[in-house]
């Protein structure tokens, strides 16, 4: 497994890769690997020549108030973990080469990135997500790019930005691994203080019971998210950032649940911020 | 010479070049096609395996009150003329291809389009032309691209761009082409209405005035800009939208000229709006 810290370098061992009609996976992550991260990394193996994971902790999408300082940083695990997976590159960029002092173009994909986590963390969040994505494209050229359902708006506005800028890449969009207790796989689990541990289901929760209350016919989403809203704030010490159900394309606010819907949420427990999502219809799907 | 009209197309040509390994130039034009458009298609011609122009009238760069539907639009002899320049692709989308209906990504370079044409034409005017570019990169995967000079600030807002995202393209900026009389080459001239056509030259002739008052040894910008604007304004027909001397890589205002600068310039004449600009510093050049 190599790894690559230059732009430079990452850029010639694209070219090589274009010029041998390899294909190319790129798994983008900010590292604190996960086995979330491992099924898209092994997805990637299979169905590419070569698997490129950028390990890349992104301060612009982060505002000043969030986590990056303590965002968790495990590098040595990291790469055990990647190789196990049969990474072929890790590409590890430094931010002072990846934003050097007079940089000034950024990537914005506007109405998707409103509502959701766009609404708590502030558009600025995808604003420098897509940023350095369509920056992650350029430098690897991958042919296809893989990201988790567990980031749900992130996918689809990365999706957007792909169609709409007309990179040459496919995204593919992986499901989310759970714990055995359910718990979504994150980075951010890490921070969470062991007494809080068994309340972080809370979400994934009241989550269920919504499917639940959609598979009993309830079609209602002001009555789901409310019977939800009540789940989670039965414990006193979650706070509820929001919690939504909207189509899975457009991230609006559905007026009645006669087809595919998104629900997502995010939480904060403990000081982490923690999301969630599911996708169910009146027709289910009842499990994942 | 091919003509591709669909952006599947040009994807398929761009793959299909990648996979030979041949260089390819990209020349970026709205049509209305002139002698600066062509001496940047025979330089592509003379430095790449395959030379793209796109021929596309990008809506996104035009604001509400601006000339987009009076734009000149000369198809027949833009095909003659690129053929003559030694083009092997002329590729000319349609906008609803180019901007789907729910299309809402944009590239956006920030401080560098505030001023001088982003003070008048807005800053959604480079906003569009940074969006489209990425676009045409994304579509047409070029080893180099070619811009004119005359278009200064674009010139200078692109490289950003490329740098800032990190696009593999290796940008080129071309000598402003000019009439006998020395009149920028621009195919809003053709929109200049005949009575209007020696007065355009009012912008260049102050150019050459800043510049001759330089070579006499004036370093002053506020003196200078002070002595060309009014030396265009001598026309009381002509409408000055600014005239300002600028750093050529911030295009921030000088505060003494003590090196390069970048005197740059747009006046309206007739209902049509003109640019041009040069390149001077305390030891020249002193010609163009």
């Amino acid at each position: 497994m190599r790894i690559i810290e230059s732009l430079e370098e990452m850029r010639e061992a694209a070219a090589e890769l274009a010029a041998g009609r390899r294909s190319s996976g790129l798994v983008p992550t900010m590292g604190a690997l996960h086995e979330g991260h491992l099924s898209l990394m092994r997805r990637s193996a299979g169905e590419n020549g070569v698997t490129v994971v950028s390990i890349f902790v992104n301060p612009a999408q982060f505002s000043p108030e969030e986590d990056y300082d303590s965002y968790p940083r495990t590098w040595e695990e990291d790469l055990a973990a990647a190789k196990s997976a049969g990474v072929d590159i890790v590409f590890h960029p430094g931010a002072e080469q990846m934003y050097p002092p007079r940089s000034q173009t950024s990537v914005m994909v506007h109405g998707l990135t409103r509502g959701l986590c766009g609404m708590s963390r502030g558009q600025g969040h995808f604003r420098g997500v897509t940023t350095v994505v369509a920056k992650l494209f350029n430098l690897v050229r991958p042919t296809r790019a893989y990201f988790g359902q567990k980031d749900a708006q992130q996918a689809v506005v990365i999706q957007r930005m792909v169609l709409d800028l007309n990179f040459p890449v496919e995204i593919i969009v992986c499901p989310i691994v759970r714990e055995d207790d359910g718990l979504a796989m994150s980075s951010r689990n890490r921070n969470l203080p062991p007494q809080y541990r068994p309340r972080a289901l809370a979400l994934r929760r009241a989550l269920e019971l919504g499917r639940k209350l959609i598979r009993e016919g309830e079609t209602d989403p002001y009555l789901l998210a409310n019977a939800m809203g009540q789940r989670i704030l039965m414990d006193s010490e979650i706070e509820l950032d929001y919690l939504e159900i909207v189509s899975p394309e457009t991230l609006e606010a559905v007026e009645k649940l006669d087809d595919l819907a998104l629900i997502a949420g995010a939480v904060k427990i403990g000081g982490v911020r923690l999301i969630d999502n599911i996708l169910v219809g009146p027709d289910g799907p009842w499990e994942d």
